[in-house]
């Protein structure tokens, strides 16, 4: 996969070529990005799955039109799959059928080499995009304004993308007020399995740890002296579960090299506490101490 | 180490006898203590160790009495060893020889065991305490009001301790506000391990490893994409390094004995991902969001 120079001509702003957008499902990402540009006066097309949750996306005001008929698609010149990963990997024969030629094609998964891999041969003008936002909400209910402003957006353009249709994508990260960022797709997986799916399997080790203590008082007096440290270091541990488990389903490979990298990093810090290397230990915490800033931009 | 009955005779209300609190350090919590006593009206003796700091303790308002002669503490009925831990296991021998015999004597490390082996020796009316509580900062600086209200203050007796002295300790901390608890020491300190020093641990491992990242690309992006989650998670791994080192040098077998436990329920979850067991992963993920609650009480 080649990597696509970001100060190339495509960071060059050109007027915004899109009438109508087709967004597909109106869960959290699809539903917030649906508000966003009904907002700015794009016309937005949803495609839902079950009319329950059209009528209830027609209710909420996500979208100017909500239907659960793939061809509703027909007239759109941006088309976003806002799916859950399973689903757009294994995409519905109807929705492929129903995706205009023409249109400009991205999603929004975590994790981009297999979406890639799958998407490539499936659409000429497909983009991958992984907008980074999110909340602890899911569901049509979720969907919220501004959810996008000053977050990442991040796109992984092969060598065989479309030069304008990459450029149709950044024009919408840069509407939704996010930071728009290309990467080479292996490596986005890479980073985020470092940042995002390593700590969700480093933060339920802890709790798993802690539920497994076999002394009942002690695990009493663990649940009345945890504070704000065990809450932060857990949070992530225990969340959406189907989530979690998506994410190691999907970036296998790029978890489990991060997870080898932890691993080694958690022996050398047990080890400085086995031989009682107390200097060390020292030195290692003031490293993390410095280090951690440098992930703070936000 | 006897475990106390906590309904016991020694949980019924006394007036309290304390006339004059001596406390031997003024950092954040000696500080936070004297502002909460001083406020209600107790006389609280400060010892500190320089005179700026003496002079820093005195403009703030810590205490009405401040000063760095050991002797200051001749009148006092109780005496709160609010020090770091390496002087709590290694007293200065004009302090030892300052403490009167009939005050009532405390600390506040965050681990017991050891406390408890040097102190019960040193003196007969030595009750060992752990209030819960803290804040980011350290020094003369960092006292402030109401640092204990609705924490847990952990006392642990053993079968040796003088009962008035204990109910003592218990008034002081429903004075400043706090839940009143008392455990075995061994097994306060492998609590505190499993909820306090092993987050340490396990978050800054987190850090190492994506500090460690061999490729730049990597890394950079990393650090772009990093938010909210990786934030939390990391957080407690990049706290003082000083107070990390301490934790594992004063607490070692059950730090040691916390991280093969985290070490083994890690491996088990890194398991699953290997073999693509991803029903289990998530049954794991499930068993983590509903054990996360029990540990938030506050």
């Amino acid at each position: 996969m080649s990597e696509i120079d970001p100060m190339g001509p495509v960071q060059q702003a050109q007027p915004w070529s899109v009438d109508r957008v087709g967004i597909v499902g109106m869960g959290l990402i699809g539903g917030s990005i649906a508000l966003d540009l009904t907002k700015q006066g794009t016309v937005v097309q949803a495609l839902v799955h079950r009319e329950v949750t059209a009528e209830r996306a027609r209710s909420r005001g996500l979208a100017q039109f909500v239907s659960t008929d793939p061809r509703c698609l027909q007239d759109c010149d941006l088309v976003i799959l806002a799916l859950p990963l399973e689903s757009l990997l294994a995409p519905d024969q109807n929705l492929l059928m129903a995706l205009p030629e023409l249109a400009v094609v991205t999603d929004v998964g975590s994790v981009k080499a297999e979406v890639l891999q799958v998407w490539q041969d499936l659409h000429p003008r497909f983009v991958g995009s992984h907008p980074m936002a999110g909340t602890a909400e899911a569901g049509v209910d979720a969907g919220v304004t501004g959810l996008f402003c000053g977050r990442p957006w991040v796109s992984t353009p092969v060598a065989e993308t479309d030069r304008s249709a990459l450029e149709v994508i950044r024009q919408l990260a840069l509407r939704l007020g996010s930071h728009w960022l290309i990467a080479d797709a292996a490596r986005h997986d890479q980073a985020v399995a470092l940042i995002s799916h390593l700590p969700v399997i480093v933060s339920a080790a802890l709790l798993r740890a802690v539920g497994e203590e076999r002394d009942p008082a002690v695990l009493d007096l663990a649940k009345r002296l945890a504070s704000s440290g065990f809450a932060d270091t857990s949070r992530v541990g225990a969340g959406n579960p189907a989530l979690g488990t998506a994410m190691a389903s999907r970036n296998t490979q790029a978890v489990l090299r991060a997870l080898a990298s932890y691993r080694w990093s958690l022996e050398q810090l047990e080890e400085s506490i086995l031989q009682g290397h107390w200097d060390q230990l020292e030195q290692e915490l003031e490293r993390t101490h410095r280090l951690r800033p440098h992930f703070l931009s936000e």
